[in-house]
């Protein structure tokens, strides 16, 4: 039997290198043991079984999610140790619960009393206890408590004396790390991400909270962090694809790319040196990308032609631009592209299937988990 | 049995408001027929069937979609007259042409000799024949062949005269429209997109090509355009949930939005005036919306709260701001909100089911078709 190959996909398609995905998975991995911290890799940049036990392999295997419907997938997988990393929603406590009785380990996320009081009640009534972490802030300004506050030792002290919530620890995301420009940058987020965290648990330890766990990390502080001194864990998740966004701040080179979409082209319009293309926004979502690096970053980087532009989108259609004449030789009507991404996250998430590949050759056909 | 309520429905959620859907069909409905040409709505904007069979009753059905999946799922459910609104990518004739095998009428588009070339050697090859439209640029400089060109009469003679393409017409989209502001702008656009459709329709009558069906629309134009004289088909699609982007640049009233996103309260942040809800980028897509009416139109509107800004998503949280005091008391930790987002299109394929609503009552859900 023949191989299957990339000329052989339908387009759009969703392919995700092999090599290139294992190189960066090992690397993180190393990264973490060099500076003596837990991985526990967040995966709702994919939402396979696949990716997450090259990511976290072994009997104690921790990861992250983003979705109770993840939670449940990879419980459902045997997983048994899963943070659910966003603020929870109170309506959702019954259905956290069952999560909570169905595995060995299922974290929640506060860091509003009110929210602390739901799970309070809820686990008075049903006789359960829930494993908690109080959400910090440390520049993002999305979410979590002021670590400088006193209402924030406050409701960790709330959360370490009741009897229906566990204090598991505090949990932060450096997301501002995306508005960085290089290594530098974004190795002083990480400093500062790292700072804020240990000395926020050292004020817990003087009030006789402790041992907690400290959880951190996005993918660019996780890859330039020089030390994690006074931290338990890290969770990056966009690492095992990266994307443009993050080659263009510097958390990596655009060679550690492991995703791209394939696309075939549509359309020639030498009189405006555009190419249409079969990949739009429900291809590659409409995320600007890093335009704080490259104001005209365009909505991915067409692989071996750094001159071309993916300038727009539409729902099913992209264009093409280049800053020199278009080589519309190399790009016929029904070649094909591979983009890179703005935003892997982001495009994964609109594929039924991923299609894995070395080379030419596609090896493996992965399914992703949907929903909520 | 108690009915189901909106409260009773996890978040996010995708609400679909069935009196404002019905009233938006049924409106779209009565200009066609007042300016005297045929609907063939787009139905690429929900893709399912319940919404397609209330746009285009009858044995006579005539639809638009964007994917090849979405022919087969709408043949599937019993349409037979569909016509496949992208430039055709050669790859896909194999496809295309079991399509045309299995249903009355199914229409390509193509504006490239490549891919008119392509369909012939494959229809003589196999002995089909393809029904085709030429696309044709009416200013939104997104795809189509140019009218003023003498090469365009010429791929439209060439297809007229082939044995193995039929030459059924001409198409164009006024994607420019999105970029207006205002009725007369848009109604200006609409009248650009007649005459030039018209003109190219009489030149082509003059070089013996007829008759043809002209086909134009987008949503904008369809609304307002005063006359539709020298058109065949009109093929809005997003007027069924119209969105903020829609309202924003005077195609709707908000009030015609039918489609929201529900999403609960998980954070307060008072220091910053803002909240935080458990819909982004995954339930939003990331659409900047209509940022020549606004710059700082967010990812949608808050019915109900004008104040509200819908301000930035990561993936699975949004951050609301407002222009005053935040009424944090109305939206408390585990409140709901209902949110029209930017692009009722993108948004919408991002969820397994819609919850179809009248008032607080759930009344139907509704699965819609994805992928390619």
């Amino acid at each position: 039997m023949q191989a299957k190959m990339i000329s052989d996909l339908k387009t759009p398609a969703f392919l995700v290198d092999l090599p290139i995905l294992q190189r960066n998975i090992g690397e993180m991995a190393k990264r973490a043991q060099r500076l003596g911290v837990r991985l526990r890799p967040h995966v709702k940049t994919h939402k396979t079984a696949e990716i997450a036990r090259l990511q976290a392999p072994g009997p104690d295997a921790a990861i992250t999610v983003s979705t109770l419907a993840e939670a449940r997938f990879y419980k459902d997988k045997g997983f048994q140790d899963i943070t659910y990393a966003c603020p929870l929603d109170p309506n959702k406590i019954p259905e956290a619960a069952q999560l909570g009785r169905d595995m060995r380990n299922f974290n929640l996320l506060l860091d509003h009393p009110d929210t602390f009081a739901a799970l309070e009640s809820y686990g008075r009534g049903n006789k359960i206890r829930f494993a908690v972490f109080l959400k910090v802030d440390c520049g993002y300004h999305r979410a979590g408590v002021d670590p400088e506050k006193s209402e924030s030792y406050l409701l960790a002290e709330q959360i370490h004396n009741s009897r229906y919530v566990e204090f598991r620890g505090i949990l932060t995301h450096a997301g501002h790390s995306y508005h960085c420009r290089g290594a530098e940058a974004i190795a002083a987020v990480a400093r500062q991400e790292r700072e804020i965290m240990a000395g926020f648990a050292e004020g817990l330890k003087k009030r006789g909270i402790e041992p907690i766990v400290v959880s951190v990390g996005s993918t660019p502080t996780a890859v330039h962090a020089r030390s994690w001194e006074g931290v338990s864990e890290i969770r990056p998740g966009n690492y095992v694809f990266f994307d443009k966004f993050m080659a263009d701040i510097g958390a990596c080179a655009f060679e550690d790319c492991a995703a791209t979409v394939l696309v075939s082209v549509v359309g020639h319009y030498p009189e405006r040196n555009q190419i249409l293309v079969d990949g739009g926004a429900l291809a590659f979502s409409k995320d600007p990308g890093a335009v704080h690096v490259d104001p005209e970053a365009g909505f991915g980087a067409v692989t071996g032609h750094p001159d071309l532009r993916f300038k727009s989108i539409s729902q099913e259609l992209g264009v093409i631009t280049s800053a020199s004449r278009m080589p519309f030789e190399s790009f016929p009507i029904g070649g094909r592209m591979r983009i890179v991404p703005n935003h892997s996250c982001l495009a994964a998430a609109l594929f039924p299937v991923y299609h894995v590949v070395e080379g030419s050759r596609v090896v493996d056909a992965w399914v992703p988990h949907r929903g909520w």
